[in-house]
């Protein structure tokens, strides 16, 4: 029968942030509703002479078919520099992937069969759970409180589902709610993978982008038993539309996964490689790290301290030491989607909850809020928009 | 339990082809091996003058994240020639991929469940066979003559098969037989798919590049029916490290792969799909195709040439009409793995063609020779090599 789909792919919908970027199509809608880096973050003169470089100096090597494997020197330099940091293991590998969106979604395909478990953070990034499900896996979400996943209900889901093949975490930072977990929750979120035999698949895309408080250890450095695939990204700390990240874990499952990336999209593109390493070996990247920082901490503390000043005490907003987003709840009796409504057509538009959620059909009460992407102006004046609903709609 | 793969991978092996190639890793070996366009094709002038120009005029859009469905400017192009060529109809869509692989791939992902039925050319392209096993789908294969697939052999496959998804077939000088299916061949093999009710992936990377003989009509455009998922590639025409290509088809069927995509690569790195854009409407394309034939006449020209006057007569050989690979068959009696193994010895790779089988364990006779990846003098050693081979060893 035509026009029948897989049972996996069947009910995959769209992002539902696409639903609504659609309404930021109108240049007057001011959008929290992205994840996009600063535009102002892009090296972009860098980038032009590194790009003009590459072809003035190896045109074949940047135009050529490459190995799935990714860019040699990209991979020695990630292998060197995740060494140094106590992450990149005996016995591991790395594998260049086009995004870390791109490592996720093999981790599901080369370890999950149709109706197993992979548990995750309730709420966690939508990117991630349809990646998930287009692989027919069930989706068990673990709550979270401000130190991350509750350990208890992460025991009770391992428990009652023998066929979980990984935990998926984002520690720092976390897409949507911007909550960092603890060192202490990392330790015991590793010891219950040993138990319970399962993989933790670390995707750490904002780790970088730490501007208050101390690093908190990464589970891939903490893990000297190989239960943890960590994903890369340069998307954040270079430019997104290159499409470079990485997969790093246990060689044999870096095997497997490369060749499922061979049947798929054979190599990176190389280019993009190319300059991801000339980047990292030509410029002073902890001061480029150092400057990202700065716009992100502005821009996180000036969306913060305008919700503070303009939102009710009622709403709950987290703290965010890193990342892109901040996190607002409302009290359980108000609608959380009328409100997203109402202040879409007041011009700002926001993500509702439910669309991290594990289980969509879920209630939630939370939104999400993006301080990468909007200006400095619009941030003001959304927030003030954001406020006057508040106030006339919560009442 | 860790370690333990997904049952639609855990068999995948990496192409054969790359154990191969490790073999030419030595610079002293000649390989006909791989398939890899001619250094010699890439416009690495224009390329390097119109990336210039993206990051001169338009840095961000190049860095920004971007959408699923790809550049739009691409799509539309794309559209308008893929109109004017009776290819693309009303209700279609396209949808841009990183490669003709991920669209080839995709297809797979979104139509079959697992233990489902692709019916392939047999022989056919080992990386797309590798992402239909990559699905857990079973692979029957359809012996082909001089014109193409076999038809009662097709039409058996199908009745066999309730199960079967689609019909994948590279009509224009197939990879890896060199071999054009007739246009008689493509009206039936249409004519069987609206009768079973299946699709057909047509994989046409090589269309453009015919350098004799005429263009044979292409299945998409004989469909007025939908059943046709056209795969298309820069990758031969352009640059195969941009790693673009795309998918046209049905628009229900697009909007599926392009969820199925927007979980996988998000997108095609957008600064190829820019510089694609710009290469096609900048430069003289037709001119640009023009010189690519010339350069893959020549190159085939010497190696058939070349062949005919060394190899003894009992091995057959494809006459391609265009593409990237010529095909030879040893008589039953002798062993073909043992050839290709004793002239690997003599620093000549050839590529078995069992590699290309959808059984991998049948016995083939057949071998696998590139003329666009080695330099004209390569060719002419490496025939040589293969000639005297050819004597010593087949008695």
């Amino acid at each position: 029968m035509l026009k029948e789909f897989s049972n996996k792919v069947q009910s995959l919908q769209p992002s539902a942030i696409r639903e609504i970027l659609k309404f930021t199509a109108d240049p007057t809608v001011i959008s929290f509703a992205a994840g996009n880096p600063a535009p102002e973050a892009f090296p972009t003169d860098v980038i032009a002479k590194l790009s003009a470089d590459i072809f003035a100096e190896e045109p074949i090597n940047a135009l050529q078919y490459s190995i799935t494997e990714g860019y040699p020197k990209l991979r020695e330099w990630l292998r060197d520099d995740l060494t140094k940091k106590g992450m990149f293991k005996d016995g591991d590998n790395i594998v260049i992937t086009s995004g870390a969106q791109q490592a996720i979604e093999t981790t599901a395909k080369i370890l999950c069969n149709e109706g197993d478990v992979i548990i995750c953070e309730d709420p966690a990034f939508i990117g991630s759970l349809n990646a998930f499900r287009s692989y027919g896996v069930k989706l068990v979400g673990v709550p979270m409180d401000s130190d991350g996943m509750i350990m208890d209900e992460l025991e009770a889901a391992l428990k009652a589902n023998p066929t979980t093949k990984f935990i998926y975490t984002i520690p720092n930072f976390q897409n949507p709610t911007g909550k960092t977990t603890t060192l202490e929750r990392r330790k015991q979120m590793l010891e219950l993978a040993k138990k319970y035999g399962v993989y933790i698949v670390e995707d750490n895309p904002y780790g970088a982008l730490r501007f208050s408080g101390e690093d908190v250890t990464n589970i891939k450095e903490l893990d000297d038993s190989k239960h943890v695939l960590y994903c890369g990204s340069f998307s954040k700390v270079l430019a997104p539309g290159l499409r470079v990240g990485y997969l790093l874990g246990d060689a044999e499952v870096i095997a497997k996964a490369t060749v499922g990336l061979q049947t798929s999209t054979v190599h990176t593109n190389i280019w993009a490689q190319m300059l991801t390493y000339r980047f990292l070996t030509t410029v002073d990247f902890d001061a480029h790290l150092a400057k990202l920082r700065d716009i992100y901490r502005n821009k996180c503390k000036l969306m913060l301290d305008g919700l503070k000043a303009e939102l009710p005490d009622f709403i709950e907003l987290t703290s965010p030491e890193g990342g892109l987003f901040i996190w607002g709840t409302l009290p359980e009796k108000y609608n959380m989607n009328e409100f997203c409504t109402e202040v879409v057509h007041r011009k700002v538009a926001l993500v509702p909850g439910n669309a991290f959620s594990a289980d969509e059909s879920a209630v939630s009460h939370s939104f999400r809020m993006n301080f990468s992407t909007p200006t400095d102006e619009q941030i003001v004046k959304g927030v003030q928009i954001l406020g006057q609903a508040a106030r006339e709609i919560l009442k």
